[in-house]
């Protein structure tokens, strides 16, 4: 194992540590309960948005707290959902009159913890909904899930919702929101390579020299199939019929366009990707008003990319144009 | 070689066109010598900045191009200096009144072509004047240089001069800008592994599992030893110190500090990095005002990380907090 280490049970601490020290006087951390903040949060004037899920596919979504995204994350361990008392004391820390949100990918662990949590703080007085996230096309239900996975859609999830709430949208628009960005979005991933979580020190799955994954999970869930080797465009080509098959999406509609880097997928490499997508996406008359290209929702170092497509509205365009900050800066 | 590659040979024409697809009506693309430019360029009010060196380091220097930072870049084929034709027509094409400045990293096959891209540009009356970046710290002469090699410390330069020109500073003041930054900036980088360009086909070199190359270049070039694998803590030790003592930077500096990803390295290490680096600025006095984690300069897909520290003062401060965008975006 290969990685810039030290004891790997202290992985996500020192992580969360670093994070906390790039981000100082903007965010505020709880180790006991791994919670990455907005230093002015809770607001008791909006509804907190949060989310929590495994560790591992940074910069989601504990580097997605900042204004206009997340008010918290309680991420657990590599690959595992967060325990039941960090949902918990998230929903508290963040408990707000107008109410939380929390958006949760759709895995079992993450769904049991959080729904268990939510009823804890629904018993004390709290006003606390959650929302599943499950974008992945690939398959229909997976190693650790009932139905599809959540995987990168998420991150539009929680641009449309972290800026509805920062205008005031109440718990009920909120969810309305997260609901039809959902039911509009679609992902798929393809593998080059495994990876290896800090404390397992080996890779979670085996891939052949000339083998690729044809949608992975982020946690390396089996897919659609192992496949040999292709080009770029023909991987994107069939990630592409994938997505856009799914919904489907049509001639004439307004998308954003994201090529998510699975962690150890170079730019370069995304946006090759990026090439075709696009001239996939104009040959189909989509129009692109959005594009994203980089780490969004990685799995650790794996060598891999995902496609998402999102289908637009004029309020969801609105939404992601809106200003954010996050822990993820270029300048 | 596991990558998401159609031909080799392909590879930087189709990134760019993909750098192109994702920036339209803000970016343009001269395919026949590789430049990418801003769409609103050359502005004859202003010095133009622009860069050209191999490609395979992205986001260095193709995707900084935009508002705030270069004018134009015009890359070479992967870690091959852009021929003297592409350097002669990105000075052309971007000719202006006020001045050309061309920020090289330092390169033998670089310096040379540009020199003569500049030499001819010159005749033909063009203004115009290079700048020589030389950051690593990591060793006096290298495979490819004699003095010092230019690495991810390159951004600092861009941003500053960028910012300036922007304001109307005149070639000689973008100049003592350039030269005060580099003066001022130290780097030095470590590989966990190797990398793959498409048309070789074969890794640049090889590292034993257990292996490190301490101070490695951002080609794969030979640095100051190779190591066994250590802890995250100890390998930024080694490097912030080499770096630190170089300037030497002292207590109560104000400094920017930067982790570079070199490709293949996951945000989740990237920031177990920057704790152990922001933590040790802390114990030497040195006053972090600014931050930056992750990929900036990059291998290809190689594994591993450099830091940079650059030495403030108010006016540097002004610039590099200037507005700039670029074509990283996350939102």
């Amino acid at each position: 194992m290969k990685k810039f280490v030290n004891d790997p049970a202290k992985f996500v601490p020192e992580m969360l540590e670093g994070i906390f020290l790039a981000n100082e006087g903007k965010l505020k951390y709880e180790p006991k309960f791994n919670i990455i903040y907005r230093a002015d949060r809770p607001n008791k004037s909006k509804v907190s948005v949060i989310q929590g899920s495994g560790s591992g596919h940074e910069p989601a979504h504990v580097m997605a707290v900042g204004p206009g995204m997340l008010d918290a994350a309680s991420p657990g361990g590599v690959f595992a959902a967060p325990p039941m008392e960090y949902c918990y004391e998230c929903i508290k820390l963040m408990n707000s009159p107008q109410g939380v949100l929390v958006l949760i990918n759709n895995y079992q662990g993450d769904r049991m913890n959080w729904d268990m949590a939510i009823e804890m703080a629904e018993a004390e007085g709290i006003k606390v909904k959650s929302f599943i996230i499950d974008d992945d096309v690939a398959v229909q239900n997976s190693s650790y899930t009932i139905g599809r996975r959540g995987v990168a859609g998420n991150f539009f999830v929680i641009k449309a919702c972290g800026a509805a709430a920062e205008r005031g949208a109440s718990l009920d628009e909120l969810l309305a929101i997260a609901t039809k960005v959902n039911a509009n979005v679609r992902s798929m991933g393809v593998a080059l390579t495994s990876c290896t979580p800090p404390a397992k020190g080996k890779p979670i799955f085996e891939l052949g020299e000339d083998e690729i994954e044809v949608g992975v999970g982020i946690h390396g869930e089996p897919g659609r199939r192992r496949d040999k080797l292709k080009s770029a465009d023909k991987i994107v080509d069939e990630i592409f019929d994938a997505v856009a098959n799914d919904l489907p999406f049509k001639s004439g509609d307004r998308v954003a366009l994201m090529i998510n880097g699975l962690g150890g997928t170079p730019p370069s490499e995304l946006y090759v990707l990026y090439r075709q997508a696009a001239l996939r996406c104009k040959k189909a008359g989509f129009n692109i008003v959005r594009n994203y290209v980089g780490n969004y929702c990685t799995s650790l170092e794996m060598a891999g990319a995902s496609l998402t497509l999102l289908k637009l509205d004029k309020d969801t365009e609105a939404l992601l144009a809106a200003p954010a900050e996050i822990a993820v800066r270029v300048f």
